[in-house]
């Protein structure tokens, strides 16, 4: 990781592009199988249309999610994760699975630092 | 992480708030022992005098940072990880090893992506 304390690296842009609350939240849902992008939409609450069309394209560059058309009447068009998408959804989940499982330590914390700040 | 798809779930703040770009690298830093802010913003190439205090700010409110004030002259304070941020620096940390060893299949597969859709 000490490499993505320097400006031009290109694990820094990586981890932009990961760690965006929306790309995590899109990984993990398709963690279960393929979606098509109005599941996604339902799935991910407070996701915009444009939000999700844009980390989907983020997400397709880098190689983690696939674009899959099947060629019916209509076309319907599913997101899936590829094997380098598999991958990086393990260490996304269990930073998933840290932080519910001290959710409410966090909250706590915030709590005192309310209080002591008032 | 279920919960983190709904809007209001405490999940989903914290997961803004330690998946954001700057936090990982703050938490990273001082993975290795407290630092100064100065010697914070030295570490982490291109985070600005302003970035870097609201992310410390956020990372203290969340209870992973604590603040320390040596009583010198003039006073000292170096930021470090509490129990709660030695906690979560394991998953950040085996999510950025991930991205570092795959580096190379990311960079290749943007690579891909763009001739295809030149």
């Amino acid at each position: 990781m000490s490499d993505a304390f320097h400006r031009d690296c290109p694990a820094r842009m990586v981890l932009d592009h990961v760690t965006s609350r929306w790309a995590v939240l899109v990984l993990t849902a398709i963690g279960g199988g393929p979606l098509r992008f109005h599941e996604l939409r339902t799935k991910i609450e407070g996701i915009s249309e444009k939000m999700l069309s844009q980390t989907l394209r983020t997400l397709v560059r880098d190689g983690f999610v696939r674009r899959t058309v099947t060629p019916s009447t209509p076309p319907q068009v599913s997101y899936g994760l590829t094997a380098l998408g598999e991958g990086i959804t393990e260490p996304l989940q269990a930073l998933s699975d840290w932080i519910r499982d001290h959710a409410g330590d966090i909250l706590t914390a915030q709590a005192v630092y309310e209080r002591e700040t008032a």
